[in-house]
């Protein structure tokens, strides 16, 4: 999907406060219109089962209640572009910030990357992140399941395949 | 202001039907909730007066009225990012659309750039544009001002002033 990934490209490079909050949020949207129309929906359509590393509950995260415009600019953004649109099941991994920074830093040394802008911002501004994500997760039951995530990769993958089967109804 | 033009050369590049007009629409407002944010917004705090080629008017006409997302949810998207930001004086330059699209590629060839993604767009969609701006003046008469602009550029621009003139009241 090149638009998405210009898109991306554009927002994640540079230095921190390059974009102004709504800015950002209005670019990650556009990006997030772009993959639901000519990845997820298509997908849907034949049937197939789409799995998403990431989806709006990171722009009201980040953007809504970190990044300062408030959860109801963005919910009035998703309404807007996506309307009724989410997820059936979402999983919050919630580890302490510092595990966290840790496990995306080694991911992008390993694909040989720099540190992208949000990487970059301080430590404050991730706690309020990993607040966010944890609200986010509490107001919306129905589909999301908060997970604790510092433990072994096996492990919690186990218990994700055990909850989706029970919520999804995969088991008899 | 890098970032607004890197966004604009994104969306003006590649062929017609690259982007949803709900992406075009999100996108413009980014570039120009940038534009507010560090060119106008404090040329106006110190004073200045501000002439732009363009605001929101052409997301309306172009993403709203011919792009097909319709009016309404333009508006919403205005008000989402810049609230009741509106230039306090507009003039909409009414040519036929044969006359608009030669004067537009004479500027382009000028200045020796290819045509744009939204010059390359048809003859029928260039007719709902002149429609949507004309439709926009008329909604908004306490701000807009519809001008014939087939003539002379020197009697326009002389017509141009006398108008600002009396709507700003810059004549005693």
């Amino acid at each position: 999907m090149p638009q998405g990934e210009a898109l991306r490209e554009l927002l994640l490079s540079g230095e921190p406060g390059r974009w102004s909050a709504m800015s950002e949020a209005l670019m990650m949207y556009a990006a997030r219109v772009e993959h639901w129309r000519l990845k997820v929906s298509p997908a849907l359509q034949r049937g197939a089962w789409v799995i998403c590393d990431r989806f709006a509950d990171s722009s009201m995260a980040y953007q809504g209640y970190a990044g300062e415009l408030g959860p109801e600019r963005i919910a009035t953004l998703h309404k807007l572009t996506l309307g009724e649109v989410q997820p059936d099941l979402t999983f919050v991994m919630d580890v302490d910030a510092e595990t966290g920074l840790a496990r995306a830093s080694a991911r992008v040394a390993a694909a040989g990357e720099a540190a992208t802008r949000f990487e970059k911002k301080s430590a404050a501004y991730h706690l309020r992140l990993a607040s966010a994500f944890r609200e986010i997760a509490k107001a919306n039951p129905e589909r999301c399941v908060l997970l604790q995530a510092a433990g072994d990769r096996q492990a919690i993958a186990a218990e994700i395949w055990t909850i989706a089967q029970a919520r999804l109804g995969l088991v008899a």
